[in-house]
């Protein structure tokens, strides 16, 4: 195995954020789930926009999220991922080279697709809803895949909405097989329960084969294993997956690594929109595990990025993250 | 005088803003004066762009900022200037009309020029500095008055920066006329002191002969009336206008009319971002006084206004309004 050139190579869907504020009433009355993430349509796209509040736009997607935090932090990151050349698609490139990422995958024609974008309805308790209308990310597949990028990643992160565009199914599989291939690392995060519902097998079949580090909250694992049960699911992650962080809000996080179990606190902030919150979890516990640091102080650096970004409007750090991991 | 069908009817450049963190050797090695407004061209707009941190977008644009706060504070408001039909002309129009802003006027074919946009970088102590492009702005004309909304506006408000695209001056006095000619008032906020410096002679003029309410920070009116002594420049304002709210930052602001004068403390909050912080204590000032509100009142809105808008990024507000003014 030779020198890594990078900490993380993320893969995921590239959208951008449009987030309003809204009363749970507008969510009951559009018939959005609390807290999920629907898969919408252009047309939906446009109604909901259409009624929803004044927004603000920000670069958004899980695992770009996640990578501008760990850039932030000091990583080595670069991203893949499927923007259409048009307004939006040059926003969302310019943001995360402008965070320090690497991303060089081809842009398509807008005329093929749009970049897609994700409107986020923001509650008055800061949960956030999204309604995700995909675009171009439909179209990433395994010809966007950057073979050597991979091969020289320590860690190639996927998120789990990966699993709705057909077509990235496989190239993340492909991915998966080219990290290992080079004795490197493949991490996933679940996303969303509802994803995970929607694809369990396919979700059962990855983790399973494929995941060396795994990112879910208490919602996602449940869906996983198919239980209400805490301590089952805990129990099934640890016989399953090498190492697993599992996050639970206002709770922190326990991570589990065969027979080591190590509890993390959160830490304490004014929760504006939950928004990212579980990304920059992953980034800053990736960032410090990548650089060689424990596993708790790792939990202790996502705890601090998540609590960054959730004291804000917007999945993207606005602090100095190196400042306060340093505290 | 028929009854007012409008509380206020604002006049501006119609702007989308971009804002990112910087610091402050950044402003210096770009050539860029702290905490002013420079134009830019399409080509400069490319450049800085390029090399600004990631970006955040929001609607902006000084008396649609105004307009923004003003309707969430409860008046009853409508808006003039010009967009481009492209995306950002589709994202402004939405965000105002989504505040509950009045807002019709055509927008300008894209082929023509794009959408106005001004690249802010906020440094570390929240300071802001401006660079706008004015793309669609410089096409708003006299063609673009809707006489009726002026003449039924209790206020038609104009912000400072309309006398940069020459179009707009020519415009903006005969709006003064119409209002004017319906018994109504008109009021102009200063916007920026550089401005005041680059359209000194006409700023005197129209101040003298057209305004009844004026809003001026410190620098913007030791720059109209080319003194640094602020109390000749507030005896200056108080000899030619009716009614002047002069801001003072942290110091709060000094309204003066005729005789009276009420010293009104700014609202402690912390500083994150002051962009649009001038834009929302107009707003809280016009909502109060366009309702039968006392002078000292309207500026005590005015203040909660502008803490608000400045202890988080954007201009636009985020917080419920009405609830913090009615404590």
């Amino acid at each position: 195995m030779t020198t890594a050139s990078l900490d993380i190579l993320g893969i995921g869907n590239a959208i951008v954020d449009v987030l309003a504020r809204a009363e749970d009433s507008f969510l009951a009355t559009h018939g959005m789930a609390k807290g999920g993430m629907a898969l919408i349509g252009a047309d939906q796209a446009e109604a909901i926009y259409q009624v929803m509040g004044p927004g603000l736009e920000s670069s958004g997607g899980s695992a770009g999220n996640t990578c501008a935090v760990a850039a932030a932090l000091g990583a080595r990151v670069g991203y893949l991922g499927k923007v259409a050349d048009d307004g939006l698609g040059q926003v969302f490139a310019h943001d995360i080279r402008a965070a320090g990422v690497a991303f060089a995958t081809a842009p398509l024609p807008a005329a093929t697709a749009p970049t897609a974008r994700c409107l986020i309805l923001v509650s008055p308790d800061g949960q956030r809803t999204m309604n995700t209308f995909l675009g171009a990310c439909v179209h990433f597949s395994e010809a966007d895949l950057d073979h050597a990028a991979i091969a020289g990643a320590k860690v190639t992160y996927m998120e789990g909405y990966l699993f709705d565009p057909p077509a990235a199914v496989s190239a993340f599989h492909a991915a998966a097989r080219i990290a290992h291939g080079a004795g490197r690392q493949v991490s996933i995060s679940l996303s969303d329960a509802f994803c995970v519902h929607r694809h369990r097998d396919a979700f059962r079949s990855f983790v399973r084969e494929e995941v060396d580090i795994l990112f879910a909250n208490e919602s996602e694992l449940l869906a996983l294993y198919e239980t209400d049960d805490w301590s089952k699911a805990e129990a099934a992650v640890r016989a399953e997956v090498k190492l697993a962080c599992l996050t639970r809000s206002e709770q922190g996080s326990v991570i589990v690594s065969g027979a080591e179990t190590h509890k993390v606190a959160a830490v304490p902030t004014q929760v504006v929109d939950t928004t990212g919150a579980g990304d920059a979890y992953a980034a800053g516990f990736l960032a410090a595990y990548t650089k060689g640091l424990g596993l708790a102080e790792a939990g202790r650096w996502g705890s601090v990025a998540a609590a960054e970004v959730i004291s804000h409007f917007g999945a993207r750090p606005q602090a100095d993250l190196k400042a306060l991991v340093a505290r």
